[in-house]
């Protein structure tokens, strides 16, 4: 059974309350806490050794990723984070000094996004390091973007480069939070996701849940370097990787198709150095198409899975 | 090193922000979100097999105890929960059925007091199971009750009976927060935590922070049953599991001393089923001491370690 099966079927009859305001199906789940206007988020995300990083990984690299992650789903929802709670499962024989590192890891990156670090705990895991954070951020009730917001006919933007994660990039992202909320301020978003299961895998939680379909054009799609590296080592498309490899960390979002020349120009003037790229369309049928020179074609695979 | 002293070196100096009312140190993290009169609790909360439960635990049980802790975290803030995240890191090899009754055993609790499970996620964890609980909860500002706040003077009251939890309670306790909240809205609780490290060493946690010290009454305290039996099979005194054993997740508070008798006589008209007992008295001189037959003992160690 995979992640996405099980936890459909643990979240299929959960315990509600009026506070609910969205539960499992988004980046965080919204909470209505009673001041006017206001919502509140609330995410929670663990990383795990041997999983989500490797020895390699320096113990500031792995503090920073633990609180991205999170980060980066407020940011999808173009919320502000507030603060954050850190568990720290730790091995037998761990090393305070090492811990210590992870902590300064996670406090640069909370200072530098004003989120505090309101304490947590630590437990412990005999073999292997975990480290989970639960974030709590807000956001505007008429602000707060969600996945199911895409129209037949939007135009779909991506941040970033895409692909080639793992030579690096999933231990030093940065949280797209200010081009989110600047987004969100500045245009009506329809629909918005971090990328954090490959740009395929992450589109299709945004067609289901708005049920439309997409098509994107394959000349558009912004490759990173790391992963063209990486396609020519492996002889594969790079095309591949930009749409399948997980963790960009990048923000995908859908505008009305008349917003999108006003999208682009605004954002070239507030973030010139980071590309903002328009990819393809929202259609009205549904499923994932991409057309290239040779016609359309029908994506059957989705994030994570390895294409032919 | 051990865990009070790790948590100490990591949380000397984390990233704030206007919205931390308080940080690490309290049972949870107290956060204004901005609105008038009211506080948020944020609290986390990891159970980790072999270290929490065994495999004689039920599935139901493990759920119970995971979403409980973090429940017993707000009562002793005299908090209302709210919602929770529930993170499954899962061994290789798992049964969905076994995770299906975690779940429910969660969604139990979680219905009896009103609390949404908001979501959550599975990750990996190779050798082991861990739940790891967030919690978000809501409480009046002027009704937030914090360990620092305990006066010479002050009596001294537990809730149930003490000792012995590892025979049952720890897995099937019921979270007291109808108690703790009665107790704020009706009187002026001056401080309060949950029992999870032992009367002992939680009371010195009260101690520390309110900057007094506390003198117990050896035979008012309540010793559970089973306290009293493991106490026979290891011919050891009955009082020192009361003192010492962990997870009894009852509540310990302070009132002034002439609001004694009046909160004695209201609990027994609201809580007629569970017991409420004076233990003892908050005093200016620093250090917790025991008053026995034989006169007043220093008390050196705290809870969790075994008593000579």
């Amino acid at each position: 059974m995979n992640e996405f099966k099980l936890i459909a079927r643990l979240t299929r009859s959960l315990p509600a309350n009026p506070s609910l305001v969205a539960g499992p199906g988004d980046d965080c789940a919204v909470l209505d806490c009673g001041r006017p206007g206001q919502y509140l988020l609330f995410k929670t995300d663990a990383v795990v050794e041997g999983v989500h990083f490797t020895a390699q990984a320096t113990p500031e690299q792995i503090g920073h990723k633990a609180l991205g992650r999170c980060l980066s789903d407020i940011a999808a929802m173009a919320g502000r984070p507030l603060a954050a709670l850190v568990t720290a499962a730790l091995p037998d024989n761990f090393d305070p000094a090492f811990v210590q590192r992870i902590y300064a890891g996670i406090s640069a990156l909370a200072q530098r996004h004003a989120v505090a670090i309101a304490g947590g705990e630590t437990v412990r895991n005999p073999e292997r390091l975990l480290l989970s954070v639960a974030m709590l951020g807000e956001v505007a009730r008429d602000k707060c973007v969600r996945r199911g917001g895409a129209k037949a006919g939007d135009a779909l933007f991506v941040t970033g480069e895409l692909g080639g994660s793992l030579a690096g990039k999933h231990l030093d992202f940065e949280p797209r939070l200010a081009e989110a909320q600047w987004l969100a301020q500045n245009f009506p978003i329809h629909a918005m996701i971090d990328l954090s299961d490959g740009l395929a895998g992450d589109l299709r939680h945004i067609l289901r849940m708005s049920r439309v379909g997409a098509e994107l054009l394959s000349q558009a799609i912004p490759i990173s370097r790391a992963a063209k590296l990486q396609a020519r080592a492996q002889s594969s498309p790079p095309l591949l990787a930009a749409l399948g490899d997980g963790e960009d960390f990048e923000l995908l979002f859908t505008v009305a198709g008349g917003d999108a020349v006003r999208v682009l120009d605004g954002w070239k003037k507030q973030f010139p150095k980071l590309r903002l790229t328009c990819i393809g369309r929202i259609t009205a049928a549904h499923g994932l198409k991409v057309r290239d020179k040779t016609g359309l074609h029908t994506l059957q695979t989705h994030g994570y899975v390895h294409f032919a």
